[in-house]
Parts: C-alpha cells; sequence; structure tokens
C-alpha cells in the first residue's frame, strides 16, 4: 500500500494558497455568469482558481488524473478511474462568493482505485483547516475531530442545500423533504449554502446529519474522508454504499440518524457526474 | 436631545464580557430544558447570561428598565414605555449554542420614548462587534457598514428563519413563502439559526433580504439600528412601520427589494411580545 502523505502536504498547501486567492477576490468587483440555470452562477475566480490548483498539482504529479468543477462545466470528461484522481471544487459556495456571504471554501478530495485517500477543506473567510487521511483521523487546524454520536433524530440538527433545479415540481419535493425533517420533529434544519462546509459541520459534530440531491462529486470527495474519519456515515440516499457520481448523499454523525434520514426522503433526479457531458449542465446551488 | 454614547460604550463592554461567557459554555456540557414547544429550547447559560447583563447594566443605569428573552419567559411583563429601555437576547441562537453550531450571538439594543437609540451584537464564535448608534453608522469590528444596493430580486440571496411552531398548517405556511422566494428566482434562500446574524449579514451587504415571523422584540432591537445605520430598511411584513413587538419583520438592502418580499409573503400569527404573558410562550427558533 502507498503512503500518499506527499500528496496529502502539497494539497494541504495549494488549498491555503487558493483559499487566501479567493479571499482576496471576495473584496473586488465579481464577474458572474450562469451556467445551467439563472441561479447556477460561475465566476472568473472559479476558473482562475481551479486552474491554479490543477497546474500546481499537475507540475508535482503528472500522471495523475484530475477532476474539477470548471473543467467538468467546460466539457472534461468526469471519470473516476484506478489512477490517482484529485477531485476539485475551487470554490464550493460560489453563490455566496457573489455576494462575500461568509461560508467559502475550497475543496481537494484525493481517491486511487476509486477509493477515497484524503480529503482537504480550507474555509476562505475564517481560515480553518479540515484534513483527514484515511485511517489516520480528521482534524480542524490539527484539532482531531468526532462527530455527534446523538442516536435521537428529536435532539439532532440536520443540514441540506437547494440544488440549481428551481422548476415548481423539484422545489415541492426539496420542501416536503425539509417539512419531513421539520416534523420530525428535529431541532431544526439549516440550509448555509456551501455543501462542502455543511458536511464540515457533521464531521465537527455541530449537527447530527445532512442530506442534498443535486451536488457533485467534488462537492462530497474530500468532505467523505472528513466525516468518515470523525467517526460519521456517508451513504447514498437510498442507503446504499455512497456513489461519488450520483449527485445524492447523506452523511451523519451515527448510523440509526443516517437511516431515519434515508427513510423520508423522497428523491429528486438530477443525474450522474459521469454520464453524457451535455447531462452535467444541470449543477448545485452551491 | 440626550447623548447615549456613555450607555452605549457600557453596552459593548458587557456584550464582549457575556460573549466570552458564553463561547466557554458551548465547550462544556449543556443543560438543556424546552419552554413552548420540544424545539423551543433553554439552557441554563441563556439564563446567567441575561442575569449578568441585566445586572451590570442596572447597577450602571439604576432607573433604566430591562426586557429580557429569559426575564419574559419568567413572566416579567414585555412592556416599551417612553423610559430608557434596554432590550436584551444574552443567546441569539440558542439551539444553535447547544450543538456547538458556529452561530450565536450576544444581542443589546437601546430604546428611549419607545425609539431604537443604539444597538451592539456580538458574534461569539468569531468574535465580530457590530454596532451601530442613531445617526452615526453602522459598524462591523469599526470599519463601517454599507447595504447591498441591489433592486432585483433575481440576483439576491435572501435570508429567514423557522419559527418555534411546527404543526403541519404552520410548516405548510413557511414553506410557502420559502417557495416564493425560490421561484422568483432568487439566487438562494438561507437559514443559519440565529436571526440577530442573519439581520447583521443584510446590515454587512451579504444578503439583500431577511423575512421572518416568530421573532421577538429582542431578536431584532439592536438589529434594526444596525440595519438602518447601514442604509437599509426595516419594516412589518404588511410593509407597514415596524413594530418591534408584532413578531415579524422584514429588512432588506433597499425599498424594492423590502416590498417585493412583503408582497410575496403569506403571514403566519404568533401572537404579540406585548400581550398576555401566556401568549409569550411560542417563541422564536433561534
Amino acid at each position: 500500500m502507498e503512503d500518499w502523505a506527499q500528496c496529502l502536504d502539497e494539497a494541504v498547501r495549494v488549498a491555503r494558497r487558493a483559499g487566501q486567492v479567493v479571499a482576496c477576490a471576495v473584496q473586488q468587483e465579481k464577474c458572474v455568469r450562469s451556467k445551467s440555470t439563472p441561479t447556477d452562477l460561475v465566476t472568473e475566480a472559479d476558473q482562475q482558481v481551479e486552474e491554479l490548483i490543477i497546474s500546481t498539482l499537475r507540475s508535482r504529479f503528472p500522471e495523475h488524473r484530475f477532476i474539477g468543477e470548471e473543467s467538468s462545466a467546460a466539457g472534461v470528461k468526469c471519470e473516476l478511474t484506478d489512477s490517482p484522481t484529485w477531485i476539485i471544487d475551487p470554490i464550493d459556495g460560489t453563490c455566496n462568493f457573489v455576494h462575500s456571504f461568509p461560508m467559502v471554501a475550497v475543496s481537494i478530495g484525493f481517491a486511487v482505485r476509486k477509493e477515497l485517500e484524503f480529503g482537504v477543506i480550507y474555509h476562505c473567510f475564517d481560515e480553518t483547516l479540515y484534513t483527514a487521511r484515511k485511517g489516520h483521523g480528521a482534524f480542524r487546524n490539527g484539532v482531531r475531530l468526532q462527530v455527534s454520536k446523538e442516536k435521537d433524530v428529536s435532539k439532532s440538527l440536520v443540514l441540506t442545500e437547494i440544488g440549481a433545479k428551481r422548476d415548481s415540481a423539484t422545489l415541492d419535493i426539496f420542501l416536503g423533504n425539509m417539512k419531513k425533517m421539520l416534523s420530525a420533529p428535529t431541532h431544526g434544519v439549516r440550509i448555509i449554502g456551501s455543501s462542502t462546509l455543511a458536511l464540515c459541520l457533521v464531521a465537527s459534530g455541530s449537527a447530527e446529519a445532512y442530506y442534498q440531491f443535486g451536488l457533485h462529486c467534488w462537492d462530497i470527495a474530500a468532505a467523505t474522508v472528513i466525516i468518515r474519519e470523525a467517526g460519521g456515515v456517508v451513504m447514498d440516499t437510498t442507503g446504499n454504499t455512497l456513489d461519488l457520481m450520483s449527485r445524492r448523499v447523506v452523511a451523519a454523525g451515527t448510523r440509526e440518524i443516517a437511516d431515519y434520514v434515508v427513510k423520508q426522503l423522497q428523491p429528486i433526479n438530477y443525474g450522474r457526474d459521469d454520464s453524457d457531458p451535455d447531462n452535467l449542465a444541470l449543477t448545485s446551488d452551491p
């Protein structure tokens, strides 16, 4: 078994550098365009930061493969092979970034033989660094993370995010799912606009669960390692094994809470990340 | 016209001190109880911090009146008179506090002759201090705040909070209002679990609007001064003048966005803060 510690060190360095670029860009006028829908935003910063991350990593690891949000939007096939593969979201929470809403992150995951090996997430506003490596624990600024051990859903805080589809039928399912969570009753539901940071809050024990339809592999790759290494579970919304490309996820501190959430959810079909590129257009809100 | 600068200075001092007590309490085991509903939480820390704030201010200003979340829950009449009155939320975001979810604030507002004179809000996790005094501008850590000047709702980010009522009919109205905001379409809706900090994000220009049914005078007293001094508007959900005791609010960077939100909202009746104490039981989630 190879030791990917050197790759992790490089990921931390480039995530910090990219995060500082994002933090500077927040102060400046943003050039905003929409991608698939009017609410699916992209800025020049997204593209520049992804280019910075990929070019830095490629120069160190020329034989590795790369999956990135903006490369995929530009038509690069989003395919996970057995090769060492970096899975990158340069700005998770683009809509937040556009509004200077302080929940924006750089996310870098790394998979080998289709298995996630480590994840690095940098919160660009409060400069928090989340890291985890398979079998070595999860950390926030070097302090070990532990998920919430709560099993009782009525004492849980649940996070979710709104997908990019805003047609009436999709919104009805999204809001119906939210009603089920509020009626459980849970303590509450929060929507912060960054899938990656929401998942980090689950890893930190600040929320018991997270679910979403419509996110992408680059939103969950790094965070999945971090939650699992903090003792939590990450799975498909059907309760099956997580499929990175399936654009849906349930994460929780305990199996009991995850199972409860899975049972409540009515699915929203966003297609797959690795299907025909024409179907990739519908990206998630964050 | 009296100068209340000395009172503002004292408010800043006690808000910082209270915020540090809250930040320490986050690390500790919490003794949680419910108030009106299973989702309406209170902890020993809420009561201790309110006692700290009120006793400190009362010793300096013995002739002033006090309205506080926990005093009101304990049956003290919630009444705004012409006397100088402090309006206090010791821990805004109690549910977040219970979960160590990093959106928790101390809020101290001050009114004279029923007019809000100044507001102080301290974010207990990131140690940000928001202050504003009527006619003197709004500040975050001493840097002047300015609301967003966006008038186009399709480019706006909208914040709201979930009230404590979780019956099916109330949730349907809450989610129906959210659907209208998402269908506008706006860029998105966020729910962070602290009315006070959500309002500070509007004051900071990080969101264009905020609306809520079910909050209290202590959630909006300080924040109203901060938003107005940052150039924004705060009004009743009917579009009329804000009534601090009406348990409902719309705030926005511009009149245009506020008017749009007002037109969309279906009301939820939470009664009034200054009505019979028995009706005060239903408090807001945060």
